[in-house]
């Protein structure tokens, strides 16, 4: 359904590695693109990371991340809306696919969950204009609810699709996570009311039990509950013809050997995928 | 909008009281109803328990649990249905204004969700016609999403619903349990959707970080995230007229002197529903 020409591999997969050796990683397994996260770049220099990924011949499928629109404090929000737009210029710069949203949780100090959605329109609103100049497609990722107090307010893909379509088709989108919404019984439906709006697809597995640090809870693919051939079927025929990047986040797979990792990566994704 | 007349304790918020112990303490507290575990029932004796329940005055607002309908071996699925008829039973004989229904999670060694939920509707179907001849209402709950894999695959309060509405309402409604539906966007529609067919409104609150054992994250009312003066007002709009039960699995709140928890109890609840 989704072949290895397509996978991608996100840097958060490989914590440790910096842009150019997980360039080179990818390089050496044959994976064609990769998913970057800003910290990872700033690290090495934009100018260097786009040299490095240029000379790796490796496409960038997204760029994590972009968001939290959720403040009390104008002056705070003013530096989310910058460091927003400084995002987008990144995400041009690499020639990324989506720049990944994450929404923000609560307004500190506030109970009022309508509120905080309301700000999340907002500040996307206000981001549209720079996005689209810049040729820059946004993805707003639903995050688990389990994060939506304090992370994301946006807890499922149709919360998700509706924002974006709020918003012109060339400069905002849906990330599909299957981590994040694999249990919603209308994910099918709202994956097939996406098309044309999804601009990045995300996979990790569900795995039990939660670690202390609920972040850090992601499986490799198939070491878990998520049944990823009905999720991507449906992504599928939604249309969606973009990579299917593999992300990670569990401290025992960022201590592996990166080879190993990308190796398991590439043959639970072909197993399970493909 | 919800005065103390329509507090209910649920036994689990005073896990190592017997039911005759945490008979007295509602009584002290001045608290007219009580949400029994079964277990804990089953621990006193049926009879015993109700002659004490009924000695001290008290309503029983619900009974905790039937359900867990997904089982891949058919025995084991003879057994549930069984136990879930005698669920039904004791939920008369207490006098219980809903048996709460836990729906099971993935069928175990499968990773199909629909599966599940076509069981999950089989099961209750099966049960409706017992609970019509006892005269004991189905309370179907959703549980948060993080429990879908493992514990209960209908996981927002319109799910829940969708599957009520397949049955009479004078058998099977919806627990509305805030700690478990508050994210929802959709919560505030799905609510006024639920009009004559909540059988239950449970209360705690979502409080972070979420401990190593999740089933036992949760706060008293007012130390977390969640607007219960929202939640109520859509509740009592929708014309819910029974009791309120504040049920915290919590073990620093089972740590603690009952008669204080019954005071916070109290407390929290007059100041954030009343």
């Amino acid at each position: 359904m989704i072949g290895l020409s397509r996978l991608s591999l996100n840097q958060a997969t490989v914590q440790y590695l910096s842009v150019a050796e997980a360039a080179d990683l990818c390089v050496r397994h044959d994976i064609e693109a990769i998913g970057l996260w800003r910290a990872h770049v700033a690290a090495a220099g934009l100018a260097e990371s786009v040299a490095a990924l240029r000379s790796a011949g490796l496409h960038v499928s997204s760029l994590c991340r972009g968001g939290f629109f959720t403040h009390a404090d104008p002056a705070a929000g003013a530096a989310a809306a910058a460091d927003n737009r400084a995002a987008i210029r990144e995400a041009a710069e690499l020639g990324a696919d989506a720049l990944i949203l994450v929404s923000g949780g609560l307004v500190p100090g506030s109970r009022d969950l309508p509120l905080a959605r309301r700000m999340i329109a907002d500040g996307i609103a206000e981001l549209v204009p720079t996005a689209q100049d810049a040729g820059v497609r946004l993805g707003i990722e639903a995050l688990h609810p389990m994060f939506c107090a304090d992370r994301c307010a946006v807890s499922r893909l149709g919360q998700a699709l509706d924002l974006a379509l709020q918003f012109p088709a060339d400069a905002v989108g849906v990330v599909v996570d299957t981590y994040h919404v694999w249990w919603d019984a209308d994910l099918a439906a709202d994956i097939a009311r996406a098309r044309g709006r999804i601009v990045s697809y995300q996979l990790c597995d569900w795995i039990l039990p939660l670690p202390a640090d609920v972040l850090l809870g992601r499986g490799h693919l198939g070491d878990g509950s998520i049944d990823f051939a009905a999720i991507t079927a449906a992504v599928d025929a939604a249309g969606y013809d973009g990579y299917a990047e593999v992300e990670i986040f569990n401290t025992q797979v960022w201590d592996a050997p990166p080879d190993e990792t990308a190796e398991t990566v590439r043959t639970r994704f072909a197993s399970l995928l493909g």
